[in-house]
């Protein structure tokens, strides 16, 4: 088990025994993260010396290769494979993800585990815990998603012209990251134009290009079940003065919120560096939503950085930077990067162009 | 209120007072389904008499203009605002649907609501029972994504041959669907090949197709929200003696389920009726998974046509018949169709041929 040393596991294995004797890992998203198998099955259970997969005849084959740091068992009667484990073990008390395991599921573990269940947030928040500084492998998997996407940005701005619908660009981008090593998308892409880049969650609509309208695109990809996340507004023809004056302020906002970015600070004073710019430049009303999130194996993760982010920013946690200008009516901007937390500043992993791009 | 006669949340409204004096819908499917708009985030508070749709700034011009049947409220202080209508409706018990519902966000509403809370099965057990049987209006934007998918079928006999990976066969599958109308992909495309035919839960690799082999595709389109769901198995190039025959052994099985699919049987009955003639083809060890599942705004939904399934079937109850025969490192045949039960039958909502197709 030498080289479980540093590995997600070994750290919960680790954390266990201040809030229970075995951990039930039951989602997707935690599961893989611990075993780095994807499947849309199976429950992990974690002792303090050893982790057990218990997953259905249709994933066996695959764990049995690919899961890390467990011994894989063929599911056959879950509740009591679980019993038999915990008996073996000598444990009287299973913690579960509260904030992942659904009322009705606890229940039915109530009825057929021996053991006490402690659904406190207790676990919930050891894997957060675990899971919001990432490992180096973990970041290089996301700056490999990020790179995948910037190809798709290069490539779309060749595709973008007056005419083109919304729908097109999303589907144009979205086909591309996957045929070129994205294993999924991040999220459902956005891309708007015109008017309708003043909606921060707007959907893809038939609506075509016109000539000296913005387009704003906010996608990634997923590479080992890693996301990446960036947006970037581009004109096709040449933007008005107020375009260009707005671009200026949000991406003023977002270079300073990037300079600002370094551990020791809370998202809230993250999110001030930039929400201050764009009060003062008198656009205040027009910036609704937070300065960013983490992102790793969900696309929203903790830290928050938001007005009421609390977290105090660390060493690895990533965060996005994306502040935006909202006009009803007229016209949107958002800019995106995101960044790996460092000691004195940040590293960040998005390279692609941001200054305004008339195409 | 005249058209709301027959729809869900009034089939809902309806339902309360046997379970609660007022209904919480939470999950994005359960609220699409009653409020006819899509949404990652809302609540939908229904009372006995009202309905209202608590749901935050990204969202509210759009409730505004498309939510239907409820009254939309933006969301400030979520439990305050529930706490209150929940006064002005002289309401005392609150339900929630426990199968969606996580722990942690059932205490949160404990510690919040003013109202006692409702946790057992009630609430979901009804919601259950109003999607599980399907309007006409639910129906017909189901067979316009299956229209959608079949075209993608004809489509893809024109691209498969051998030397296409299975990836790309499965990105060009959605590629289509995307761009002729679904709003989304069913499910992550299915497209195998040769021997990875074998394994029922397949994920599309970087294999090429070779003559000889069977290709296994099995995808759907989204439509409104509403899934549809169809498998095929075609041969590049000439099939063996032993792979016509399994193909012949699970189309037989395939027609004679469609047959027997009526109002009347449950799921087990129905699966039964296609295991005995693979079974007694001598294959029986070769299928292990069940025979369907219902489809609706979830690609598996009840009723279960499983060994297991208690479920009588009702008209308008959506079933897949999907029978296939695995040989493990030799090949896997699936077909699946998917039809609206019928009192005295079914209506096959799948078109697309089914005879071996030797491309």
């Amino acid at each position: 088990m030498d080289n479980m040393a540093d590995t997600p596991l070994a750290a919960l294995m680790k954390a266990l025994p201040s809030f229970g004797e075995c951990a039930l890992i039951t989602s997707d998203t935690d599961r893989r993260y611990f075993t780095k198998m994807k499947s849309s099955a199976g429950t992990l259970a974690v002792f303090r010396d050893k982790a057990y997969l218990i997953i259905d005849f249709r994933y066996i084959e695959k764990a049995r290769k690919s899961a890390v740091g467990c011994e894989v068992l063929l599911q056959t009667d879950l509740y009591a494979q679980i019993n038999e484990l915990a008996k073996r073990h000598g444990v009287k008390r299973i913690s579960v993800c509260s904030r992942q395991i659904t009322v009705s599921a606890l229940e039915e573990m109530k009825n057929r585990l021996d053991c006490e269940i402690d659904s406190s947030c207790a676990l919930s928040d050891a894997v957060d815990e675990i899971r919001i500084c990432k490992r180096e492998e973990e970041i290089q998997c996301i700056i490999a998603a990020q790179r995948i996407a910037e190809k798709a940005f290069e490539h779309i701005l060749g595709f973008i012209s007056a005419g083109v619908s919304e729908r097109d660009i999303a589907l144009e981008l979205d086909f591309f990251m996957l045929k070129n090593g994205a294993e999924a998308l991040s999220f459902d892409t956005i891309a708007l134009s015109g008017k309708n880049t003043s909606l921060p969650h707007g959907v893809p609509s038939d609506k075509t290009v016109s000539n000296g309208e913005f387009v704003l695109m906010d996608y990634g990809a997923v590479v080992e079940g890693w996301h990446s996340d960036m947006t970037r507004t581009v004109c096709v023809g040449e933007p008005d003065e107020e375009m260009k004056k707005v671009y200026g302020i949000v991406l003023d906002a977002q270079k300073a919120a990037l300079d600002a970015v370094r551990a020791g600070i809370t998202g809230a004073q993250l999110d001030e560096t930039a929400r201050r710019i764009i009060a003062d430049a008198g656009y205040g009303g027009n910036f609704g939503h937070s300065l960013g999130h983490g992102v790793g194996m969900e696309i929203h993760e903790s830290p928050a950085a938001s007005p009421k982010g609390k977290t105090v920013l660390r060493e690895n946690m990533i965060v996005t930077v994306e502040p935006g200008i909202y006009i009803p009516d007229r016209f949107g901007v958002r800019i995106e990067d995101f960044v790996v937390v460092k000691e004195n500043g940040c590293e960040n992993m998005t390279r692609a162009a941001k200054e305004l791009i008339a195409l």
